[in-house]
């Protein structure tokens, strides 16, 4: 009794309590595989093989800077005793290694996912989107998907594409709930309660991407669940916090920090400056919206050619190709998107001196580890070649990743629009640099801004930050969320202004120029049944004008309008006359009505439960036959001595079907469908049925109204 | 055209970000004044009469430790030439004054609240639930109650009652949302569309209270929104923002932190510390049900009581006396609970020489202003003395705070809350401070913890801040919000942690001792409408048990059915006969139906639109008389030559009402009521209407349903 009840309400902690610590552990062992993996196509540990580049030359002992070289770590023309980092045959086998690896990898893990688990390519993200919303896609979160899913991501994200962890992460985040869930049969028998699972997992994925619990709730509760209940907020945010701790205690990349970038930038932000973050909003938003535009087109066509769609390893062989090659000759390409993303977040300090991008001119040293003078905003010769070099970086980021988001391996989308928004913003940043300090020069000291000559008013960096998440805001059309997310990624709470002024300038140029983010777009592209919730719409149009069969309408064949409403009587319809309307029709149900003269509503049978009854009639019940009158109200006559046995179907029949009547608005009815998740209501006009609408109708119409095509059941 | 649709899509940013500004600039005047008044108990600046204490000192530019006073400030028995604090006169003069002031500004406070607007007293997060749920309380968030509520906070608070300024704060927020929202149609008009303006004001009035956007808009959906879609938080973050923005310009508290209780601990928190973590949640859960039950209990007593009830002005001055002359005493009292608080939450460091709480031996000085050094963990004797003090405070805020949250004055609940849990939470700190001294004496270098001995491994002000987080939401039940607001107003994310832990505990066992907060406990005390939409109900009754008529059970009488369904017929029903309906019964409104026989539903028609048309038709058309009939159909007939004119009424009719099945299961029914909002649902059989089911009888079931009483509608 008390220790069943008992049970029965921690179950839901227990099990979100496993999901997070299993979806920790997953993201650890992913990260230090992914990290070793990643530095495999530039060496190996000679003593240790097991070590990544950077564990291996902490353990050497032997390094000055960060992101160098040291002995222990052998490269692999080392191998072959070319040990002249300057000869031509060096450079030729490193970087048919550095190609070679990258292919490999890729190869291996399009194989994997083609062989294995097709389920596991891509984001994941609009899929589960859609199966929160209610849709059920068979194995898409199943055992299978999860393990082909992770290790395909190691190779991939390994392989040097342009692809970030973060979607597949949530992907798999919800595998885990899924699987956990069939541990707890409240749960797992329970497709609404299991979506409750799925949203804390989903918090929790994003939660060990970024480090970010918070952020993750919040993603959940904005992108990913369509039914948020504060209940589940509170169980998300603990499975998200406990998957954070374990990957904290996991510790993949070796660090203290608790954020992933971690920033300490020590200057202040001057209001003046709000206007370039606006501009990089823009940027952001305009970048975005082409990216979704482009890949989506890239996608459709992919989709209708018979040559890319046949052929997915090779598409995934030939992106490789090309993207290892020239990231090779681009330093900014070649290492890892996040130590990229870290370098660009960065302030300049003492320790950055080999750095192309901290080369100013006058600067001074003092032994304090954050150095406010280091910043003069002279710069050296070397931050105008980085300055380029960064250009050409974003370009080629920006048309791969094109490519890159559809191919057949787990691949998400955060990390390269962030990695493509820092780039812009660290221009921009530079670019702002420069200009200050050309103003302040001019002036002497300036009282426009509150910086001083040789103080740094302008942080490069904080621009990056701004600039990543307005891309990112583009891309996705995150809002609080992406705030937050950024705010968590950084640890930093006193620019949440600054990136708050650039997400919002990005989702609105986005909004207008496109009107979906990227898993809407692509969600769309799929067909998938989404009722998006967040529009508006205002429609003046009633039930009667969208239900089917519409009120005779015979001369439009554009919608698939049928002007007869079929429906089952409560009693008089035999077998036989089942049968053939369930093979005549591919309704999923019908409406069961007292008579077909007076119509009146009695309960809703799903065409799935009929065939089902009535094979099972057929073969388990002798005397049913064709003849057999089927009776689905309580009074079931006798059966006639010697004739066909009736059949009494009342328990397979819904009673408590939705139902709204025929003058209801639209509006509400939309309404009701987002909230209540329905899949159909029966529309009623004093009590008879006159139709019904169904969510794939709700769509249509919905559609229709956003392409200002008149809908043809307009009539006022 | 496009300028239209442009104003109508911005018109909603337009009136949030001024909802911002004005919430911001009248929060930051609260302030100020607030602080100007507080202080004014103990003196007056003698040059600059407008300058608080603080302010005062920093132009005389004489004090050498924060928190002591200067020549510059006149204390009040300085005015009449004594001069010597230690004289018995001067502390008799000083005590006068500042029990005299604080009586004063509460009963000017409870005196303007009780003539000019009565909406103004409390903390109002109650009646903004309910609000927000759809329940209208007309001149609740008018223009009266804004201006005397703000003169009334700034008052009470002054006064140095145990209350706060953050309840009210939001009500002030939700005011200006209000009233603003006059300026746009769009919203003005349609109060759903004014509801998503006044969640996002509720997001702005947490902002500013605690410096805390992203809290503020957590706070808006967990705690006080009933219904809040996504477009809704990104407005309401905006707003929140916009309003903190606002605040830090007016700067009322002259420093230059982001977070309002600013935190920098060097140390990191150890996993053994959890235990004493979850120690303070269930202390703090235990408090709050205990402070949930006394106040709940006072607030009846004094609703029933004559004595109490009618003399709300006697009240507020003897609560005053008693806390002014208790307090007095106190020192931690004594100072604003704000300026409390944050000593609690304070680091010692070399510049707290003179605080009790920091008398520590064996402490080293360094010149680094940030010292780890300075915590030995070995008391000197101020501290013991201090420790006292503060359990004396514990107890008088508690037993306080009980009878004065529900006085007619503004008051609110967080910086009370927070308060005792900073209290418990120090107090619990030293101790453990104290004892990880001794347990580390003893083992020499323990290996245990991850502190040495002469660094401090207990932090006490890292526990006064968890113990805050554990009252706070022992008395909220918030969760999610609550450990967000808490890292917002100290600024520091590493230790979300301890305070999620002890939030998690302080829940759990609140809502074991009693399952509601003290909102929704004031809201059951009141008898709002509030449908709670956080629990769960999985009931196995159908709508035909709970709905009224019920079928048959003239037996009972404890629940008042009555076993007549009173409908309108669509056609047939005289206007005398509709007169005799509204007068004989007082349902908001009546079924219409086809006939009396067949009773199948047509529509919904509201008691108030019926006697508007009733009454309007007497008096306008002069041929409408008693026996005039009224038709709700399309089809009327002419009126008989000599006869009486017929009523034309179709338009009064609501031809959309929600109808559900007798059979629907009443989860679902719940589930509709929350999520549409509805204030009655149609209850139907095979098209005939049956019965109905009002937002009332579903509070009236779920009640019955939590307090065991087999509800006699029950039948299987």
């Amino acid at each position: 009794g008390a220790i069943q009840s008992a049970w029965d309400a921690s179950a839901g902690w227990i099990c979100v309590l496993l999901v997070g610590l299993a979806a920790g552990a997953t993201a650890g062992i992913i990260d230090i595989s992914a990290r070793w993996m990643s530095d495999l196509k530039n060496g190996v540990c000679a003593d240790r093989f097991w070590l990544d580049r950077e564990h291996c030359c902490w353990s050497a002992n032997d390094t000055v800077y960060k992101d160098y070289d040291c002995k222990a770590w052998t490269k692999w023309p080392w191998m072959f005793d070319f040990y002249n980092q300057s000869s031509a045959i060096f450079g030729i086998l490193d970087f048919l290694f550095y190609v070679g690896w990258a292919v490999a990898m890729s190869t291996l893990a399009v194989l994997l996912v083609k062989v294995f688990a097709p389920y596991a390519c891509g984001s994941g993200i609009p899929e589960i989107k859609c199966i929160l919303s209610g849709f059920v896609i068979r194995g898409y979160l199943g055992k299978w998907t999860f393990i082909i899913k992770s290790v395909g991501l190691i190779l991939s994200s390994a392989s040097g594409l342009s692809l970030g962890k973060e979607g597949p992460m949530v992907h798999l985040a919800c595998c885990i709930g899924n699987i956990f869930s069939y541990l707890f049969p409240k749960y797992g028998m329970n497709e609404a309660k299991k979506r409750e699972i799925l949203s804390a997992s989903a918090a929790a994925g994003v939660s060990v991407a970024f480090g970010a619990p918070i952020g993750g709730v919040l993603f959940s509760l904005e992108e990913a669940s369509y039914y948020f209940p504060l209940k589940t907020m509170w169980r998300s945010f603990f499975c998200a916090l406990i998957a954070g701790i374990i990957l904290r205690i996991v510790n993949p990349f070796g660090s203290d920090q608790t954020s992933l970038f971690h920033v300490d930038y020590m200057m202040k932000w001057t209001f003046i400056e709000l206007v370039p973050f606006a501009g990089l909003g823009l940027f952001g938003g305009i970048l975005g919206s082409m990216f979704i535009f482009s890949n989506i087109r890239w996608s459709r066509f992919r989709k209708n050619s018979k040559l890319l769609g046949g052929n997915p390893i090779y598409e995934v062989v030939i992106v490789t190709l090309i993207t290892a090659s020239i990231s090779y000759f681009n330093p900014y390409l070649r290492k890892s998107a996040s130590s990229m993303i870290q370098q660009l977040f960065d302030r300049c300090g003492p320790e950055d001196q080999m750095d192309d991008l901290c080369d100013y001119q006058n600067k001074t040293f003092t032994n304090n580890k954050v150095d406010d003078n280091y910043h003069t905003g002279v710069f050296g010769s070397r931050v105008h070649s980085a300055f380029w070099q960064l250009i050409l970086a974003l370009v080629f980021k920006f048309i791969m990743t094109i490519f890159t988001f559809g191919i057949k391996v787990p691949c998400g989308l955060f990390v390269p629009s962030i990695a493509m928004g820092a780039i812009a913003g660290r221009l921009m940043g530079m670019t702002m640099e420069s200009l200050f300090r050309n103003i302040q020069e001019q002036d002497g000291h300036s009282s426009y801004f509150t910086c001083q000559i040789g103080k740094d008013c302008v942080m490069p960096g904080l621009y990056a930050m701004v600039g990543a998440a307005a891309v990112l805001g583009g891309v996705t059309r995150m809002t609080v969320s992406l705030v937050v997310i950024m705010f968590e990624l950084t640890g930093s709470l006193e620019f949440i202004v600054p990136t708050m002024v650039a997400t919002m300038f990005s989702k609105w140029i986005g909004d207008a120029i496109c009107k979906s983010g990227i898993y809407e777009a692509h969600i769309e592209l799929n067909g998938y049944p989404f009722l998006d919730n967040k529009g508006e719409y205002p429609y003046s149009t009633v039930a009667s004008q969208v239900m089917r069969p519409g009120s005779a309408r015979s001369d439009d064949s554009s919608v698939s309008n049928s002007n007869e409403l079929y429906v089952i009587t409560q009693d008089g319809m035999t077998l036989g006359e089942l049968e053939v309307l369930l093979r005549e029709t591919d309704f999923n149900g019908f409406p069961v009505v007292v008579s077909r003269n007076s119509m009146y509503l009695v309960g809703f049978a799903s065409r799935r439960d009929v065939q089902m009854a009535l094979h099972t009639a057929r073969k388990t019940q002798p005397y049913v036959v064709t003849d057999s009158m089927a009776y689905f109200s309580s009074n079931v006559p006798d059966q006639v001595a010697g004739g066909p046995a009736p059949l009494r179907l009342r328990k397979i029949i819904d009673l408590a079907p939705m139902t709204i009547t025929d003058q209801m608005p639209m509006e509400t009815v939309i309404d009701m469908f987002r909230k209540l998740g329905l899949r159909q209501v029966l529309v009623t006009r004093s009590g008879k049925v006159l139709g019904i609408i169904t969510k794939k109708d709700i769509l249509q119409f919905m559609r229709n109204n956003e392409r200002g095509i008149v809908n043809p059941n307009f009539k006022t």
